[in-house]
């Protein structure tokens, strides 16, 4: 603990929680009290847990958000990657449904000479998590020690971890907390947790991905910009280049949900292939990632360089040299057949014909944890083999008895409650829908997209 | 326990906190489930305190409140004092300063035949608490077992004791936790706490004296009047006569205020003096007392009644009953110097001359606090002889140098910050105030005031 993290004698957190139920702005040196005082055990969860469901109430200002987000930031180890030559830059998802953009993003940016830590968590709710999905690959450890994490970026450019208890710990224990207090749903809170753990990574610039959509979190676009600007603002105020681009989770990104099947897919676009939606936006963020990094002149550019180290194999190459140096079987990128595979499959068939209207993207989520590919609740452990491919996404023709999608399950029962939730997920129009929606709906952030 | 207070499998603490959360309203088994779930241990404080700021936040319906009030009520035993021949009326007050009525209800209602079981609390915050002034009486106490305080009940028709740890423990759980979370304000958790516990008592009406202006908790009539609406509902729909009477705090009640001079101005009442604010309220509850109670046809001639057992003596002689069968020295009533005494005392003194046109009510009482007369902590004790006895009340005239107020005390530095704080709290205008607050604002249950 260093002396910055003293607690005033005259700090009492029933104060703290009292002002902000009555809609007072708190200063900072009462919210770094509060998140230090509880970081270190002496106010309790109830009291915490209080002040949450106020948070949650009244919101909170500009201020009262940076503070709380560089209190977390500062309640454990902010890395030093200074001595790392390039610049470092990370993206980070507000998490959704066959979202594997992190896996194709580190390598390839690596690739271009951007280095990117990454320090991502796991699925929770109807979402995917990225070590769920680098754990299919056998083998893969993603609890390395800083060191050994530091090395790996030193090596490859890029490395791809979970949260150790050195960073962020109030952003821990203050998650785990509200997970339980029904306190997660403040956009305050949400950005003080994604940039404290963020900013401790020691980068120099984020690119954001704020979902929007029913299968995101922010289920409407207004919800996901006053996110996303929250975030860009609190970044920014802290000396980071920050963009955020809203991007669409109305539908599954990609075809495969399932963290086995989602390496293959991710595998697929590092290839060159893989399905549209996805690797445009794999390209655009690594386009981003690019030009804050610095290896490009503008985001279009930045979209071009990755195009070209796809097609040239080197973003390929720097996934298989990560996972090896992550201690996994980086055979799996040349066969298939090396990661999980579930036992049997299903086909859910289409009833009657038509175009393909929508998607309850959450729904399809939700049969995916069913099935076993993400947890119920944070002990439960993960099947890596089993998950869902879609055969038909939204505005597409289907015929009747045509399959939309393909289960790969190890359980009948489990199948069978999934089978019927993407069934009733999916609506069916005899015209085809008027309008896309956009892949990127806006950009906040670095006064735009920079072309 | 009994098998009501089963929790139904299916509950899940974070449902009930998200649907509050949300502005749904809960189901009578939703809010049972919780509070039994709670004072069972099997949802930690967290939770709960989420949930009670959720409250604060969203409001309660009325079902929500009695719900609320019901799963409290019978989280512990309720009284069954069915064997006592006359009703049973209990009386409770929000609090105040130097409200010291109860003292003076007890025995001159059960000396009309009504039987008065009084449950009570200690003080907190600026007001005093019931128990502390019978503690004042050496010997006197406050911890009968159920059994014994039947007894009592029995011999003199009333006896006054503390919450006991079978009487709903959900509240005394609740309150603990509200007490530290910010979560004490809510008018609809105020009303479940109260009628709970009074509910809990097996009386047949209740007479709340809900207190407002500058002393009280309900700084504002309307609060109060709030306040009194949702605990006369809550009664009422639990088959008690409930009336409550809005009175003003805007001034201490009475003159005295610090335990053992509280009991001294409650017998100079029951010897039929004391100052007119404090005997008018006694007679005017006690004549709802008696109303309810059956003991007389109407208010007034309940009011009638009560001033006649006090000249008569009769209400005094029931005191010194009480006081002897809870183990007191009676004697304290025909002499004063048998209370407690301070070593010093001092004069506040009048600096313009004037008229008195307000007193921050809040203010003396907590002057009497500092001066060691009531708690600033839960855990800390209270020295009996030390108090404020004012010389003059709001509307009377004064001289310069003429003494405001006497403070007894046992420590210098103590009576000189209370000096300055009561000094501080009265405001001299030239001309006599124009209108003078009643005592009684309104009156609210039971159809208005029955003459």
């Amino acid at each position: 603990m260093n002396p910055s993290k003293s607690i005033p004698a005259a700090f009492r957190a029933i104060d703290v929680i009292r002002k902000k139920r009555d809609g007072f702005e708190l200063n900072a040196q009462e919210v770094e009290a509060l998140v230090n005082a509880y970081t270190a055990g002496d106010v309790p969860d109830y009291q915490v847990s209080a002040w949450l469901m106020a948070v949650l109430w009244r919101g909170m200002t500009r201020p009262e958000t940076a503070a709380l987000t560089d209190a977390m930031l500062h309640s454990g180890e902010v890395l030093d990657l200074s001595s790392l030559r390039p610049r470092k830059v990370d993206k980070h998802s507000t998490g959704g449904v066959g979202d594997k953009t992190s896996l194709v993003l580190a390598p390839l940016v690596a690739a271009a000479g951007v280095a990117v830590p990454m320090i991502s968590g796991r699925g929770l709710g109807h979402t995917g998590g990225t070590l769920d999905k680098l754990e299919a690959i056998p083998g893969f450890n993603v609890n390395l020690p800083v060191a050994e994490f530091r090395r790996v970026l030193e090596v490859c450019g890029c490395s791809m971890i979970g949260q150790t208890a050195e960073i962020a710990p109030a952003d821990r224990k203050l998650y785990a907390l509200r997970d339980v207090t029904g306190t997660v749903e403040s956009p305050y809170l949400i950005c003080a947790s994604i940039m404290s753990k963020k900013l401790a990574e020691g980068i120099d610039a984020l690119v954001l991905d704020v979902k929007t959509g029913s299968g995101a979190f922010m289920k409407s676009e207004k919800d996901a910009a006053f996110l996303a600007e929250l975030m860009v603002e609190t970044g920014e105020g802290m000396g980071k280049q920050v963009v955020a681009l809203i991007t669409d989770m109305d539908q599954p990104l990609g075809k495969m949900i399932g963290n086995a099947l989602e390496v293959i897919e991710v595998v697929e676009v590092l290839r060159g292939g893989g399905p549209e939606d996805l690797r445009e936006l794999c390209l655009h963020l690594a386009g981003w990632m690019l030009y804050l990094g610095g290896a490009s002149k503008s985001v279009a550019e930045g979209n071009q360089i990755s195009a070209q180290l796809i097609s040239s194999g080197k973003a390929l190459q720097r996934f298989r040299q990560m996972i090896e140096l992550q201690g996994g079987d980086a055979r799996v990128v040349d066969d298939f057949k090396r990661l999980p595979q579930a036992q049997n499959s299903i086909q859910v068939l289409n009833k009657t014909a038509g175009y393909i209207s929508s998607m309850q993207c959450e729904q399809i989520g939700t049969a995916c944890v069913i099935l076993g590919g993400g947890r119920e609740r944070k002990e439960d452990s993960v099947d890596p083999s089993v998950g869902i491919v879609l055969h038909k996404k939204v505005g597409e023709q289907i015929q009747a008895n045509e399959p939309i999608a393909t289960i790969y399950y190890n359980s009948e029962a489990k199948a069978e409650r999934a089978r019927h939730m993407i069934s009733e997920s999916v609506a069916i129009a005899k015209e085809p829908p008027a309008a896309k929606r956009p892949l990127i709906h806006r950009i906040i952030g670095t006064s735009g997209e920079k072309t």
